[in-house]
């Protein structure tokens, strides 16, 4: 190594001691006769000084060449520092330069290589590699690297088989659009990159590997919104044998381990929370558990009183904001214009504030009675001093709505702190969600998830109806991995198949293999992928999933870095067989 | 779960115990009074059986339904057996049945779940979920788990950081040929696939990330021969702020480190040898050092003596056969006609038996008395009993052809034991190697390689003298890691680029993006790329990286059992913006 010690190794202790440090220059200040070198690299900082004088001369000329980002190479004695710096673990010593190497020179960054740095967006990303000298950006993809880890280790020690599946695979157009890549040796075919290793994982369960993981990386050809990104990455696993409480209890287990080594948090067993009770009580799938503010039905009180939007809406609901019943005219107003954009697309916001001296005001005084509104605020439990929002309409739009009026008010109310976390397995998921634009039934989680076996009988009468085993498991408001028992016999398969609109010879090109693999003994089994770019932003208390990426796309699919995609030759293309068409 | 127990578990210990088993039917014996099952899972077996009479009429039926690879739930007593079996851990004791389901039947399989199955290799692999039940098979995936691991371990305990790179990179059609992906975002543009992480790992290094790894997928569009794949795992490394020695040490370390915890191995220290050495003794640059017999140069004492053959050969040397010099005829004309092979073309093959009697019996008896051969005899080494084979001719050809020779004397004397192993670093490779066929110096390891600084100065006089900080890992004459210091400035890798005749603007868009982050501060640093499929398979003694893989391709670049690549819609291409275009 060109070094004996680290830039965060330093102590007290190394007092006199020789060392060799490397490292890049953070600061450097002139104060004429002395001169003192930050010096950083991957594990802290440590100051260096060289004093006029008692310094080689051409030591110091050198010393004062180098700028922002040089690379050094310095020897020099520990010395004990006479002005402390307890911010910084090296920060009781310095090292007194005895020779100093310019390894390499730097020209002035485009941005400040500090945790606030001036640097934007786009710029960050065409010089990525700078902004990964950054102590957050490094210290996020520490944070990834443990999860990996504390991951692996974890399911280590229950017997699970890291086993990788392949990257070429086929292309399936069901569901997100799959990245293709010709075949140079099978002129016009192609492979398809895998949106996820799902029946990979399941032919493992056939071969009997029983117990599967792979952190691997997965890919999707979707039109970009903020924050995805077309490789992603997922903790995926697999279990034979089983049953859904075993794989609740399992994985429960290990985001409950990852929260111990990762974050040093005690996380307390998750809860299970049907589809139907997050639907009534957080109109979400995903709610925010951070906070209570529980959806409270007001169709039994509020109806029949002759207030026409009401009366004529499916459902009339509420939640309780505590300790906002001072809201004024124009915060009011803000909570109203916020459920009336198009989002949302709430017809407007019925409040009830609770007055200190037990009197009500309300936007419907004229149609409620303060007897009236007594009962409301019993259901909510709502106290002098509160608020009560009330929405109406048509039932799942309006839970929508009030799900994102839930989450504004708990960020307003700082309920939805970034260093809380709360868990939840949200069960019993719809097996079939109708899709509007192509006027079929839709696999809600994937065409691989088995029905209830309770509910099969509803399959043709009101496949709406129909539950599968489905799971998910949400963190403060994201859904972070999600899975389900599957389809083990090939009987079913096909019945889910042709339900969801795939002729028999469709479903044979596809996943023929699957079936016929569910006839030479098929255990049952069942797994959970994590997002887990998602689950390292959760961690690291950040909203952004590519902060914890190392080298990520922007939101054209563009690594800005390395300035791709990008054309290539006409030989490739005529090796591959194909051209490229563009419409003008 | 669905058991309480493994079918690898059950020892005399749980004797009397109820337990519940899951697995697959291994083997039915019927006896007609008595019908045993040995019921297998990914743990082992167990033997479970049901008596006529003591057994529920009904159960017995149901358990004489089931065929091979049927999949069992059965609840029973744990008894000792009267009849042990000591090969199996379970041997001890069986399973009373009291209760039996069939979780699912099986189709007869279309070919043996044994260890020697009778499938053969097309069929094993369009049914590879059913190969993969195999014991031999799924140790192989166990072992390359275990590997895998123990790299980690090795690697997070020197703290090396894993980071993942992208896999949706810029085609740069150095090397072998990229597989590329339409962008459908950006029409007419393309990502490829990285035939390794070298750039990104670099670029961690400029970064400050020090040490990093990362176990990875790559993947090169190569025209196939046995056993390679288009995709394929690599260890991949990198440090910063080191020497090649520290390079050569560290990962001496991660391998000696899986010989240990993986197979139970004390892997001596790793000699280092320098390719110049590897040539001249062994005739290749992974010389397989299980075994010695070093190759002899014969020139000073072969020549001149009127053997026309080898005083116009630019070399003539030697191995020693030890012990084979009752060699037959027959033995010797089959050596004579291998070295006259195609694939290694010389001419002939001198033999020289050193007879018990102290004399001598050659090819060459006319040209060379016995005071000659004696002559070659003390620089061989060889003693009365050995076999001395000597091949001559234009050196490097001479070299390979003797390489290949000697590797055969190995393989017939049972020296090249899958069980023992040698490892050897080969540094000081060559910067360059003269490519016939585009008329040009390629880089011998890539073009980021760093020329030793003291033969910089030959670059132009004699490009093929100069020797590289380049090193090649290399076990029982496999190659299984290899890696260079790399280039730190712009100014080497742009003459280096120019070298290697890419125009000022081929190397700016390619590489661009990595020399103008040199110029940002980037630190000394190098590293090694570790073919792990390949290291698997040489830890479990086998030629094949295709047993290691769970789902390899055939030599066509095929998955046979999803039947891919596959074509596509036209939609899809639409979509892509490219036509298929099939010459006829």
């Amino acid at each position: 190594m060109l070094r004996t010690h680290t830039c965060g190794q330093l102590r007290i202790s190394d007092v006199n001691k020789e060392v060799t440090l490397t490292g890049w220059v953070q600061r450097t200040r002139d104060k004429g006769s002395l001169l003192w070198i930050d010096l950083r690299d991957r594990y802290g900082i440590t100051q260096l000084f060289l004093e006029e004088g008692k310094t080689d001369a051409s030591l110091l000329k050198i010393a004062r060449e180098t700028g922002r980002e040089y690379v050094l190479k310095v020897n020099g004695l520990v010395v004990e520092r006479l002005s402390k710096n307890d911010k910084m673990p090296t920060g009781d010593v310095e090292v007194k330069v005895s020779s100093l190497e310019i390894l390499n020179a730097s020209k002035v960054p485009p941005f400040t290589i500090e945790d606030n740095t001036d640097g934007g967006d786009d710029l960050r990303m065409k010089y990525r590699y700078l902004d990964l000298r950054r102590n957050t950006v490094r210290e996020n993809l520490q944070l990834r690297h443990k999860m990996a880890q504390q991951t692996r280790i974890y399911l280590d020690s229950l017997n699970f088989i890291e086993v990788e599946t392949p990257v070429l695979i086929k292309s399936t157009p069901e569901g997100a659009r799959d990245f293709v890549v010709p075949s140079r040796m099978n002129p016009g075919e192609f492979y398809a990159l895998p949106q996820s290793p799902q029946t990979f994982k399941q032919l493992l369960m056939v071969s009997g590997f029983d117990r599967y993981y792979q952190i691997v990386k997965c890919f999707r050809d979707e039109d970009l919104r903020a924050d995805r990104q077309p490789e992603f990455t997922q903790i995926d696993c697999e279990m034979a044998f089983i049953t859904q409480e075993d794989i609740l209890s399992t994985f429960e287990g290990l985001v409950r381990h990852l929260f111990k080594t990762v974050k040093g948090i005690d996380m307390p067993s998750v809860p299970h929370m049907s589809y139907d009770d997050a639907m009534k009580f957080y109109g979400s799938d995903k709610p925010d558990t951070r906070f209570d503010m529980k959806f409270v039905e007001l169709n039994s009180v509020a109806q029949g009183k002759g207030f026409q939007v009401f009366d004529s809406a499916e459902l009339v609901v509420g939640i309780c904001a505590k300790g906002c019943a001072e809201y004024t005219r124009k915060q009011l107003d803000e909570l109203t214009e916020f459920v009336k954009k198009p989002q949302i697309g709430a017809k407007g916001l019925v409040y009830v504030q609770c007055k200190a001296d037990g009197t009500f005001k309300s936007s419907v005084d004229k149609f409620y009675t303060a007897d009236d509104l007594t009962k409301w605020a019993e259901l909510m439990n709502a106290q002098a001093g509160d608020l009560m929002l009330v929405l109406s309409g048509e039932k799942e739009k309006t839970q929508k709505g009030l799900s994102e009026l839930r989450l504004r008010m708990g960020e307003v109310l700082g309920l939805r702190d970034k260093n809380k976390f709360s868990a939840l397995w949200v069960i019993d998921f719809p097996l079939l969600e109708w899709n509007e634009e192509i006027n079929r039934w839709h696999a809600m989680h994937h065409p691989f998830t088995s029905p209830k076996p309770d509910d099969m009988h509803l399959l043709d009468s009101d496949p709406g109806k129909v539950r599968a085993n489905a799971y998910d498991m949400v963190i403060n408001g994201t859904e972070v991995g999600g899975g389900s028992i599957r389809i083990h016999d090939r009987t079913t398969q096909q019945l889910m198949f042709s339900k969801l609109g795939f002729s028999d010879e469709e479903a044979k090109k596809q996943f023929g293999f699957l079936m016929d693999a569910f006839e030479f003994g098929a255990p049952p089994h069942g797994g959970i992928a994590f997002g887990f770019d998602r689950l390292c932003s959760l961690f690291g208390g950040s909203d952004s999933i590519r902060d914890f990426i190392a080298f990520p796309k922007n939101n054209s699919g563009r690594d800005m870095m390395i300035d791709t995609p990008s054309t290539i030759s006409a030989e490739q293309l005529k090796e591959l067989s194909i051209d490229v068409k563009i419409k003008h």
